[in-house]
Formats: C-alpha cells, structure tokens, sequence
C-alpha cells in the first residue's frame, strides 16, 4: 500500500476517524484506524462495536492495500508533521513508513483482517436536514439523558419523525427535554432510541453549517448519518421509550416571564456556595412582580431579587441549580416563560409554539430561613 | 469595616493575592486574604510563610476596620459578581456581606489576628529594571530549576549583581541555564538565591510591559519587589551557591550552527515514540554539513536529517530531548549555535556575547542502530 496525501487532508480525517475510536477495549484491533486503500478510494475505518465511522480521503494513490496503525501514535504523528504532502507506504509485514519533508517515521502496523466490519446497510428514503440543525438539536437536548448504564433506554435519545415534524426526546426521570423542527419534506413516521454517545461523538464531527446537508437512513437495529466524505454508524437501543404525553399536561397556578441571561447568571452566582455534597437547593420565592432566589450553605447565604412579570399565584419552590442552568442555557430566546403549579409539580420551560419543552422536577427544601 | 471598589479593581488585587495563597496548610488562617481598611487605604495581604504580598485597591472607605476571608470563596464570589461596584462591609462579629446591585452574599469571616504580619523590611536603594526585563529572565531560566526539596539550594536561582550587570543562573544537575542583562544604573555587588517558587508566582504578576519599572530591594533574609501597587516579598534561600565558572571552560571540537525553529520542531516530533517511562534519548549525528536526528524506541523509529553550517569534527551524541527543547523554548535567535566537545562532555548552546549560556549534559545511548 502506497499513498500521497496533503497533511490536512489526512488530519481532518485522522480527527475524525478518533471519535470510534474505544478509550478503553479488550480488543487491541479497535485501538487502529485502518487504512483502506482500493485503486480508486483511500479510506479510514474505526470501529468501537457501538459506533463505527468510515471516511473518504482524497489522495494519489501509488499501491492498493490495507493496514491497520494504532490510531493514537498515528494521529500524534500527523498532527506533528510539517504542513506538506504525507507518504504513507506499508511493506508486506506490516512496517509503515510515514514521510514528509526530511522526516521518516516507521511504525509497526498490523493487518486489517481481524478488524470487525462495519455491517452492511440497505439505504433506503433518508430524512435530509442541514447539518446546523442536528448539531444544534442534539446540543439542546443530550445534556439531560442519564449515564446510568443500568437503564439503558435512558442513556439515549428519542428520535420520531412525524410527517415533516422531527422530535428529539431527552429524560433522566428528574427531567425531560423536548425539541421539535420542521422538515423540508413528509417522512414515512419513525421512532427509533439513538445512544447518547454517538449523538455526542457525531455533532463534534458536523460542521454546524446551514448550507450542509445530513443524510439520516434508518435500519430496524441501526441509524446511519452521511455527510459530506463521511458515514457514521451507530447500533440504536432496543426496545420502547417512555410515554412522555400524559407527563405534559396544560394545567399551571403560577406563569412567570424573566430575563434568561439574568435568570441565568444569578443562579450560576449562587451555585458558589453549593457544595457538590451537600446537594443543596437553590429558593425561588414568586410574588407579585418579583422573584427572589435564595441559598443557604454552610459557606454562607446568598440571595437576589429579579424583575419578573407574573400571572397568578404566589410560590416558594426549590429546584436542583444544574437542572434549571442546563435548560436555561440550550434555550436561544431572551426572555423564557416558566410555568409552575406547586412546590411538588413539575415545572415547565416551553414557548408559545412548543418548539422547545423543558419539563424540571422541583426539589424538597427546608422553607425556614 | 465598609468599603465600595469596583468589581475590577478588587478582582485585579484578588488575583494578585492568590499567588500568596498556599494549597495546602496546617493553619486555617494562611487560607484567607486579609483585607485591611484604614483611614486613607484599602490592602488585601496574603502570606504563605515563604512568599508575602500586599496590594493596594483604589475604592471608596466609609468605616476602617480587618477581616480576614476564605480566599477561594471571596475571589469565587467577586468572580461572578456583575461587573459593578460592590460594598463589602463587616459586622462586629466579622459576618461579611458582599453586595452588587441586587446580590447580597453572607459570608463568615475571622480577625485578622492570628494573621502572621509580613516582616518590616528595611529599604536601600533598590535595584531598578522594567517588569519585562525581569520577567522575561525568569522565563528564560526558571525551567531548568530542580524540584527536589532535599537540595534546597538548587530549587532557587542565583541572582547575581555587579555593577550594571544583572546575571540570573538556574541548575538542577543535568543543565545550567544563564543569562545576563546590563542595567541602567550601576549597583553594590549582591549575590542572593531566590526560591523558584517567589519567581513563578512573581512572573504571572507582572505586566510585562517595557515602561513599567519594578525595584528590587535586598537585605539579608529576603528579597522585597515593589512595583505598581503591589509589594512581594520572600524569603531568601540560605547558602552558598555552586561555583559554576570552572564548569564553562572555552575548548570545544564541534560548533554548528541551526536554524532554531526547524531543530525544535524535529525534537518535538520524535519526543512523539518517547515514553516517560523509557528514558530513550535523542540522537543527533553530526557530519559534514548535516544533523541527521534519529530515535528508536518501543513504539517505533524516526529520523530527519536538517541543514547545519559545521566547523570541527563530527560527532554522534544524545541527548535528553526535553533539555534541549526547553533551552530552545526561551532563546529568541533565529539561528543558534552549538557546541560540543565528545559525548561525553557538556554541550553549549550560547551567543557570541554570552547573554546565554545553556549548558546541557549528552547522556549514554546505544550506538548501534
């Protein structure tokens, strides 16, 4: 195997190869991106049995062939490399020879036949969206799945397409977050549970361009994005989501509307005197056209008054500080409707249009001061 | 005690206290930063026992008085504060309430009495130079200090005067760095040893600008640095510094001259096969008008070959790659000279007018390829 590639070519695709690439395996072959060379493509394949990227590299190539080099001595190689063309050349046991410029690295590699192939995919009708807006809808969601591995179906994210409706669901039993998107075209009605971690590998890879498309295929066990030189796979989690409908009923005591990077800011403030262990509340107190928050730690005591305009009834409810940050955080809007019913009840942040859901359980406090 | 600031100038003085804050004591009250109020002056003072500063804040004193506050949770809180003015203000019982527009924070803090006082130090004439000046020497030097506490001598470094020069040497037992500037202003002969540690922490305070002076006073126990608004003082390290003029002598066999960047460069790319753990050197081998550079190592080989202009033998020598990188780090030529006895001896890296002198000692390798 004999290739010529410029370095940022190589580089782009070493980048991005590394996100299937295991932290930890007892297979040392996962460790490798291969290097797939046939007479017309020069390809990286990784695979971390959950998820598996393959991408196309543009380059001349001298000699068909394939290896496979332990992806972090070769990623540490390139990115070291002067910015010029890369030789890249294999004999027949393996030894690979990295050159540019004057430098010469050689590195034993292995072959690729034990490498597991990324399983073969029917691509059937794909559901197109740019890029920007699936980079942007995991980002406003992934943070609230659960990394409690023991409740697999938490770990993951709902994805359901509607006719030209796209749903992306989110919960981790203190929390739900829901974001919806209109596509260009009808779709055929899917509901499929994406793990987190690949939806959390994939949107360091897009581009986060408007102008970009990602195409989404989806199997009976697997999801498969393609865009621009590259495809990632990914295994989907069996079985069925929650029902989250009956959770989101209409009824609320006390509607509130609040300036979300004041909101925001003031509760990063307070979290100051929140240790990790004491897992202490923050203390929003609702009355007529102002909201007070307030913390009490053992480092000290902190409170804060905040414009608001309110509907309805007055209520003193504590909420885990993280839970309401992370919401307040993915929401672009500058001001944020808050919807509460008691200090046991759900809280909701939505918009008129429903576009964005963010439903946060409320915590117990000790209301003496 | 009651004082309005704004938010950047206590949090200008806040960073500059810090440096004084040690990470780790057995005396709770090293931890908090002294903020001392009188009639005409607002001074936070920190002290680690071997480090102490004082800082001036402009700001407006309404009642004089002391506290001392947990330095972590106060730069935390001002930190986050809005970027307005905010009134810090203590009670009899040293409960301390910090406000910013509609915050209010709570603090507990303690008298200021047990606070060990920096010492009085008595000023002479000081020895003058610009913050970059100084800053810059330390950067040049301070790598090469040991971090070994049972000698004590070399985690400092000699600071030597004598009439308008101001020589800073550093040596940890592999390398003795060196590095001499002339001064505007003649002084009394000095040769002191300040500790690495006063010098790290002095260095992230200084501006680094040309036109802002700093004046170093000395006296027998410490090293006082005024500049700003700010004084640093230390203690000295006590003992005699190791004569190092023997070890300088001016025989050499091999000189070569290198273009800097590109012989960083290649250091850092074969630092790549080098694990901590193996101690493997790099190899440089010396011919007619090239250095061929060469490492093998567990994880595989390299080499390069770079354009050197030489003067005497050839030579084959290795070397600890970090050393010679670090000493390439702080040199601002573009092109360095070298030079080399056997590979045996210490090597010299120094300019024609020996404003540097880095002298790195070669280490035992495996001739055989």
């Amino acid at each position: 195997m004999k290739i010529t590639c410029k370095k940022s070519e190589i580089l782009n695709s070493v980048n991005i190869s590394l996100k299937a690439v295991p932290a930890k395996t007892t297979m040392p072959i996962l460790e490798c991106i291969i290097i797939h060379v046939t007479d017309s493509t020069i390809k990286f394949i990784t695979n971390d049995m959950e998820l598996g990227i393959e991408t196309i590299v543009n380059g001349l190539i001298t000699e068909s062939g394939s290896v496979a080099i332990n992806a972090k001595i070769f990623s540490d190689i390139i990115r070291k490399l002067p910015d010029s063309d890369i030789v890249i050349e294999t004999d027949n046991n393996y030894m690979t020879t990295i050159s540019c410029e004057k430098s010469v690295f050689t590195i034993a590699g292995k072959s690729s036949d034990e490498f597991p192939a990324l399983p073969e995919i029917e691509k059937k009708e794909p559901m197109v969206l740019s890029q920007f807006s699936l980079k942007e809808i995991i980002r406003q969601t992934v943070f609230s799945i659960s990394d409690n591995e023991s409740n697999k179906i938490m770990t993951g994210e709902l994805f359901e397409i509607n006719g030209n409706e796209f749903k992306v669901v989110s919960l981790d039993g203190h929390r739900i977050s829901i974001r919806k998107i209109t596509l260009k075209s009808e779709y055929a009605p899917t509901k499929v549970i994406v793990p987190g971690k690949t939806l959390n590998e994939i949107s360091k890879i897009l581009s986060g361009e408007m102008e970009d498309e990602v195409r989404i295929f989806f199997t009976d066990k697997h999801i498969l994005f393609e865009f621009d030189n590259t495809i990632v796979l990914s295994r989907l989690i069996e079985g069925e989501y929650y029902k989250i409908n009956q959770m989101l009923s209409g009824d609320y005591e006390t509607k509130l509307t609040i300036n979300r990077k004041v909101f925001l800011e003031c509760i990063d403030r307070a979290t100051l005197l929140i240790k990790e262990s004491e897992k202490k509340p923050i203390i929003l107190g609702i009355t007529e056209s102002a909201m007070e928050l307030r913390v009490n730690s053992t480092l000290g005591s902190m409170n804060e008054e905040m414009d608001i305009v309110k509907e309805g009834k007055n209520i003193l409810i504590g909420f885990n500080p993280k839970f309401l940050m992370e919401a307040l955080r993915v929401i672009d809007d500058e001001e944020v409707t808050i919807f509460m019913t008691n200090p046991k009840a759900p809280c909701f942040i939505k918009n008129a249009e429903e576009s964005y859901i963010y439903l946060i359980l409320p915590v117990n406090f000790n209301a003496v001061k």
